[in-house]
């Protein structure tokens, strides 16, 4: 008896047109990540439990793919920031700083497996991290990495949302709630889904009075143009240190993120954006396809002020992105969102006619020599079944080859979206231009 | 007190230059597949025990990367065969035959950990699944694609080396050794590395008479230029269909091997390799490059009658390689044999010496607009210091932009390697034309 052919529940595996789409996209984001200058990094998935569940508990660590072999207590990477930090610290002393790396990789966490939810997923990171110190303006680079990959996915109604830290956390200490910062942020990072009047309510729960939840709903309600809400900031004259070096740091990374060519239409500040409530420290970002908020944020990040704490002395500061490329992709699919550049891997395929395959292989191989991806139907079948072949694979181009075409020396190249054809000789060059790449 | 920052033994992770090269290999590997038309494919890395582990027992069984998760029992793959297997059979409907399929992926086996051993490794391999039948002229197809790869990773002097099975097998049953075929087969492929004479003792072990030792050895013996070898195999004149029909694949195979622009110098008849000894029935290959043969076979793979039977009915047969990458790139890079045709990503590294930012962040915009990988130093440190990051990371040009630069409207590219310095303004395709891409 036959063993049921599966696959693991949570678990993507796509049928050949959108695995070409899914390269394609995975292309599109490393290419930026490498136009900006990082480095490719590539990290073992297995790793000591000890070395890479650094934070304790938690709905993380009960995700976590873990088991022994042997004697070795092992876990699979659950994200690319700790394998990132267990790196830098093991090879400080042969990195150069900033180092700028990016990393594409599969990550694994057992969730409950539910539909778009994913327990194997890519994601795309890259960080920029500093030896000691790292500049501000290093935090405005990264949303323009961003813009040009949302840009080369076919995208222009985006938003990139940027907030800071120290603006939240100087607030909270002006209004004499610094222990409950962390709390009051929890909060507020939930108004899109519960809206103005739960948040009040929970504020209230904290232990907030009427007036500091005034304070505190006023200033999350801060409108305008990304200008005027920085003017509206300063206007509130909070003196407290930390949110006067958070406003000092937004208006930096707002005047660099212009300069790095970002346009005014692609970002905003959004104060209500906190994420990941122990971790993040200065700017932080989420990204937003304006016409599919369903979709959540599609890349998201910000700035922390020591990377690798758990494994090293040395202070590592860095700034950050990634993007959840397998989630990403699904939505976009299923949505109809992405469409791909080609829907094949071979540009031509050469159907043989002949007994002898001399000819048809000899075109192929000169094809590819010319960097012009061919392929040969290889097996003897009739034509109508080798025409439907190169249909059903979305292969753009068809030369059919039998005697007559080698008699005369003199073959038809087949469009076979608009089922033109055009006679030309085996010349590669004729070719290539006939179907012209 | 900090946790160690390691990494398990037997997985690789490179340095950024090391990585830089690593990538390269693959890419170089990836495209030519591509230009062959193979589709691409990832399956997951986890698959279900009971889907995965076909085959019983044995040595890879214990080397499996096994465990629970809640009620479910997972092993890591340990190829990508098995799960190529698995895929074909489940998307049998939907797939396009002859399927042609390459993957590039992290396979694990829990090997004893030694020096150039890894429990984690890439394996890029392509295949060609046939509905029912395949071809022999497939057989022929996948050496240019193995020729392809080596010469692109800069390698002339390597040789593919292919046998048949059924030739093989055709002479012990003319033999009348069918039932030691295995064993002999298994002794024979021995012979590179304990020598002939071991060999002739181990089948006198066996039960063979001195007779048919001699016609064994007689056999495997067999020199000359592929031509010659196919003459002699020939001259034998063996009386069993079974070697008949290895020959003529064999001889099939050789011819179309030359039309698909395999030079004579690259292959070879092995008659002593055997491979894997139940998975291939047909056409088998190995490939070594012969100034080095301490580094085994680079590229393996051959003829099976059947992908799928674990899974399905239906008779998938098929051809194909695989390249285990990780133990390749090792060795070559510890004999220093591969050289990366760049050792940076960033093409220009732009370092600002002003206060103001813009001028430069502006530069870097525009180039990288332009397709050029830019990288700005964004940190205030002495221009010696930068000066150094760029040669640490062997960034081949830098544009210093300072304030007479930003006044004169003139700057210098300066090529790293040479030290020479080009004046010029800050357009665009003049900069370009500095760097010469």
């Amino acid at each position: 008896m036959n063993t049921e052919p599966r696959t693991l529940p949570g678990f993507m595996e796509l049928l050949p047109n959108e695995q070409i789409l899914f390269e394609q996209m995975k292309q599109k984001i490393e290419k930026a990540y490498q136009r900006f200058g990082f480095l490719p990094l590539d990290t073992p998935v297995l790793e000591l439990s000890e070395v890479l569940l650094t934070k304790s508990g938690g709905e993380t660590e009960k995700q976590i793919y873990r088991f022994n072999k042997g004697d070795t207590d092992i876990s699979m990477r659950f994200d690319l920031t700790v394998p990132l930090a267990k790196y830098v610290a093991k090879n400080y002393g042969n990195l150069s700083f900033p180092f700028r790396r990016y990393q594409i990789g599969k990550v694994y966490r057992g969730e409950r497996a539910q539909k778009g939810r994913f327990r194997e997923f890519y994601q795309c990171d890259i960080d920029i991290i500093g030896d000691g110190e790292l500049d501000i303006v290093n935090d405005a680079e990264i949303p323009s990495v961003i813009y040009t990959i949302f840009k080369d996915l076919g995208f222009d109604d985006f938003t990139i949302c940027m907030n800071n830290r120290k603006i939240l956390n100087g607030i909270f200490e002006s209004l004499n709630q610094k222990e409950n910062a962390t709390s009051i942020l929890r909060i507020i990072d939930k108004i899109a889904k519960i809206g103005k009047e739960k948040v009040e309510k929970e504020l209230q729960e904290l232990g907030l009075n009427q007036k500091q939840i005034m304070q505190v709903m006023e200033f999350i309600a801060i409108e305008g143009s990304t200008d005027e809400k920085i003017e509206k900031l300063q206007k509130l004259e909070i003196k407290n240190e930390v949110f006067q070096t958070g406003l000092e740091e937004l208006k930096q990374v707002v005047k660099y993120i212009r300069l790095f060519g970002v346009p005014d239409i692609n970002f905003k500040i959004d104060l209500t954006i906190a994420r990941g409530l122990d971790y993040y420290t200065g700017t932080v970002y989420e990204t937003f396809l304006n016409d599919y908020p369903e979709i959540g944020s599609v890349c998201s990040g910000g700035r922390y002020e020591n990377l690798a704490g758990y494994y090293t002395d040395k202070k590592l500061p860095g700034v950050g992105i990634s993007i959840g490329l397998t989630r990403l992709f699904y939505k976009l699919n299923e949505m109809e969102l992405i469409k791909a550049t080609k829907y094949s891997m071979a540009d031509i395929l050469i159907i043989p006619m002949v007994e002898d395959l001399s000819k048809p292989i000899e075109l192929a191989s000169n094809l590819r020599k010319a960097g012009i991806s061919t392929e040969v139907y290889l097996n003897d079948k009739k034509l109508k079944t080798k025409l439907k072949y190169a249909d059903k694979l979305k292969i753009p181009y068809v030369i059919v080859i039998g005697e007559d075409e080698i008699q005369s020396n003199q073959l038809k190249v087949k469009n076979m979206q608009t089922g033109n054809e055009t006679q030309t000789t085996f010349e590669i060059e004729e070719i290539i231009k006939q179907i012209g790449s």
